[in-house]
């Protein structure tokens, strides 16, 4: 038996031990993708024994390659490989699916070699284009490699994914595409029709390699292939069977996301349980990129009294910051004029990313570039953020840093109707999980926001406005997340009005006109939206007995719920007003906007004489 | 000159009263986007005369041709167009972008003869497969023509939609795409290189053709191709230059969006101002398809006591549904066998899309077989259904009668963990204009649910459980929209629990040991979570001052925020309390999961002591 011979050999061997693992973790769990995992485990051999350069003892070096498990569900296949490397035990392995334990139905970074969470398919591709970009702009050697399924060819996502990493010569990028024919309900669109993907893969500018998945030799040459081009991403598509190696369960349908029936007799006939270990190779590079240095802020300032849009107050902090933080890189769904991102963009062109209209693809690149050290902001519009909802629920999941900026909040966008107005993005942004929702009013506040993100954990989102507000704060103000600025308090306030964004100064126009007719009333800005300043609002609340919210968005799941939430149960007897956006808006002024949707001054005025009467 | 040389000179005299018209609109409004509207002008001229077979006079008529502005901010160029077909006069036209005018920003069907609101780039062509496939379905001879952008290439949905419309086989479906070069901020990506995006979509098994967009006998000829095509769609990739026709504005980068500066002199180098009328050729077509009779409806049954899943109450019921109502029609992505839409699949196989991993495309299936007449269902995870987010926030501007349906909601669903899990589905559906959000708690319940969606108006959202259930309900129970049911009640009841879906057994239990300490207690199932039977909790407030609420959601946007806002500000002195998912899920089984998240019967039972305390 010769050299290669005897690799190949081991190669069989080592999938064949992942294939038992799946099916044995399964079958303790009850549930699980074998099946799923089976058909990829001649792939991920050949990927460990002599492709993958990954340090498992230290999994956050950032010389390690990266592997994104894009059909997540394979889990049980990531689980058996940890354990061939060592990285975890046979008792560890054995806890997949258990309460408690990090080998979940679907990779989390709970486990450290993990980057990002899984599962939601269509989503590891384009994560993997910002991290392969985040390692290029991190001058790593490290390559990028993504286990794709041939069902999830079908989301949109993965060809934006296609198309930004051949836009952007990802030569350090590889996508493995086990093209195992069957999906959950049955036979995928093009089944074993790999000519069908590499066609299109390669008509989207990678470079592409159609091999049997299941011949560890041409598996081989396809990663060595991949990892030979530096220009191009690289497509390994691969033909394979579905439960590969069981008899019962391979190419067949309706055993998707099932432990195998008999699953002793299928270890058996898999050859039995093994223990083989791999030695995987080292990092391509022992050089962690270092953390740049952040040099001092100095953020803009704008004159109390002036107008100015709290987008450009963003815009601008945003250059301070990236002038001040090395790290810090800004992805736009090509609206970056809109966003003010551009100024940002023109600075920094290496640390800036157009992601053209593909908002999916835009948090994905954002995702990606944070697992490589980066600090990402990521913006476009407010409504166009709802796109990418499913991308941001993942990021909840995976715990990532991501700093959310959406622009032309509301229906004060005027002219170009309710396709272009966020009124949803509160909801959607206060629902994700530790979340954090800040909505300036003014630009010094936008800015100070800006800046704060940067160290904020977990996804943070900032609400910008599209026209001029009054600049009320000082540029030496500060604002804590969590935090409020109570504008109008007195001993004898009737009532309170809470406040953010855009109806703060229609809030303050309010309480003028209703003290000139002799009723006091307290105004909150309540910037922070999530976590928002309970503390004050329940003040207010006992202070007064009640509370008007007023708010550019639709009346479910914005700052007046967070409002209730935060006085539900805990107040005796407030009387309560939420004033949102209810009706459907068309085309009009700004200020006519503001008016029809019954959250302008007058209404706030009106509301509040209604609340007291 | 010959009879075509006069064709080709009125196609340009046409194009250029668009232009002008585009201009002129733009200027009176202060806004708008004339420069797209420009570079299209000669493709809509070369459409309308021609090729474009459409009763302006009725616009629902069945056998119309349908024309979709897929770049919607091209509205200018749409609406001189309805000017030029008489279908508005001069003054309309320029009450553009005005307060209370149905010339909005962007195109709603506010307007007769739009029939899906656009302006979300890469959503007309997703619901132009839909609006083809309605056609073929109902045997009508018209076809569906698509003004595409070429930045809006970008967005995955596009290639979603390229996928689905060759693998239908919609030779009835045009996609017209102006490669006017400039996006919003500057360059598209591939700019005027119309090979590159004639290769890829060409790749994706269409139809195409590369023209100069500006040369009417290559337009007239690329129609024509495009109508003598059958089996396939067809993309004719149009080359054009923005604002074109005049010299400040061709091809100029930084005026997207913007009116033309000096737009009287703009108008005067394009000729001035044209009446030019267009007879457009009739329907192709003067047969409307009829609607399908109804017959008697002939739900499932659970007998009381039973388990069963309200999923499957679901599948059960569609079927049902299926069976009475010919007009009724599924989609779903690729999760029939878990969403239970697989029975209808199987026993109405035509009217039956599988949408494969594709859920914008999902959607916008949805939504284009409505505007032909059709009833849709639309399923898959709920958890998923956030891909779809922005979909469904323009189907809701378009006013789109849809019936949605989310599987696999909550932490109950067990073992798969957070990925799969629809945790932030309410808030999302919640938040929708004018939507209806089911939530049923036993398969007697959902089937009935189930039915009452075929007549709500709008968006209505049926929510579903993985897991087995208690059926507590008879089968000849009714549940109106908008109602609720009071499970437990006495006239001592000292709280009142409200829950929905896999809560309300759990409320049940622990009402039960509740009652064994001696503490009777209100349960009430709000299976209709919007519109929230309102009147029902503020009685159970007022009856017994203290309200918890129970529901496997995220806190944010839920069933405790919908009650929270029915008794805000209402009842006086209420004392309050949310249960709901705070954390983050793993992997555990249903019950585990419930006890974890403190949304069990154990969790409700001592929430309520305190409440109590």
């Amino acid at each position: 038996m010769g050299v290669i011979d005897e690799r190949i050999s081991g190669l069989e061997e080592l999938a064949q031990q992942l294939r038992v693992d799946a099916v044995r973790v399964s079958a303790q769990a009850g549930s699980g993708h074998p099946t799923s995992s089976m058909s990829a485990a001649d792939l991920m051999a050949g990927l460990l024994e002599g492709h993958l350069h990954y340090d498992f003892a230290h999994p956050h070096r950032a010389g390690n390659d990266r592997l994104v498990f894009s059909k997540g569900h394979a889990s049980p296949l990531l689980y058996a490989m940890l354990r061939a490397v060592g990285a975890i035990d046979e008792e560890h392995l054995m806890t997949y699916r258990r309460l408690g334990s990090d080998l979940e139905g679907h990779p989390t970074p709970r486990l450290p070699w993990v980057d990002v969470a899984t599962g939601s398919l269509g989503q590891g591709l384009p994560i993997g284009v910002g991290m392969a970009l985040g390692a290029r702009l991190g001058g790593s050697p490290a390559r990028v490699w993504v286990l794709c399924g041939d069902g999830e060819l079908a989301e949109g996502s993965m060809w934006e994914a296609f198309a930004a990493a051949a836009d952007l010569g990802l030569g350090n990028l590889c996508a493995i595409v086990d093209v195992n024919r069957l999906g959950q309900r049955g036979p995928t669109r093009y089944e074993w029709d790999t000519t069908a993907y590499a066609t299109r893969i390669g008509c989207f500018g990678w470079h592409t390699v159609e091999i049997d998945g299941h011949d560890p030799a041409a598996i081989d040459q396809a990663l060595a292939a991949a990892e030979e081009e530096h220009s191009r991403p690289t497509a390994i598509i691969a033909r394979t069977r579905k439960g590969k190696g069981v008899a019962a369960a391979e190419d067949k349908e309706g055993l998707h996301g099932k432990p195998l029936q008999e699953s002793e007799k299928a270890v058996v006939e898999l050859g039995g349980v093994r223990s083989a270990h791999v030695e995987v190779s080292p990092p391509r590079s022992t050089e962690p990129r270092q953390r740049g240095e952040r040099s001092q802020l100095h953020l803009p300032s704008y004159p109390v009294g002036t107008m100015a849009a709290t987008r450009d107050g963003f815009g601008e902090a945003l250059m301070a910051v990236g002038e001040a933080d090395p790290d810090v890189v800004v992805v736009d769904g090509e609206v970056a004029d809109s966003t003010r991102t551009a100024a940002f963009a023109e600075a920094f062109p290496n640390r800036f990313v157009e992601c053209y209209i593909a908002e999916q693809q835009m948090i994905g690149t954002a995702v990606g570039l944070r697992t490589q050290g980066w600090v990402p902001y990521a913006a476009t519009f407010a409504a166009f953020l709802t796109r990418a909802h499913d991308f941001l629920r993942m990021a909840a999941i995976s715990g990532t840093d991501l700093r959310i900026v959406g622009s032309h909040a509301g229906v004060s966008i005027g002219r170009d109707g309710p396709s272009q107005m966020g009124l949803e993005d509160l909801a959607m942004m206060r629902a994700l999980w530790r979340s954090v929702v800040l909505y300036p009013c003014d630009a010094n506040q936008a800015a100070h926001l800006t800046a704060t993100m940067a160290d904020v954990p977990g996804i943070s989102y900032l609400r910008t406005t599209r026209g001029e507000t009054p600049v009320i704060y000082r540029s030496d103000e500060t604002f804590p997340v969590g935090g409020s600025k109570t504008l109008l308090s007195s001993p004898h306030d009737r009532l309170a009005i809470v406040a953010a964004g855009v109806t703060v100064p229609e809030a303050l126009s309010a309480a003028e006109r209703l003290l000139k007719d002799g009723v006091p009333v307290r105004v909150i800005d309540a910037y922070s939206v999530k976590p928002l300043d309970a503390a004050a609002v329940r003040q207010a609340a006992a202070d007064t007995g009640r509370i008007l919210t007023v708010e550019d968005h639709r009346p479910v799941g914005g700052l007046g719920d967070a409002v209730l939430d935060a006085v539900a149960g805990r107040i005796p007897d407030v009387r309560f007003k939420k004033l949102a956006v209810h009706g459907m808006p068309g085309s009009a002024g700004p200020a006519e906007q503001l008016a029809a949707a019954g959250i302008d001054a007058a209404a706030i005025a009106h509301a509040a004489q209604r609340l007291l009467a």
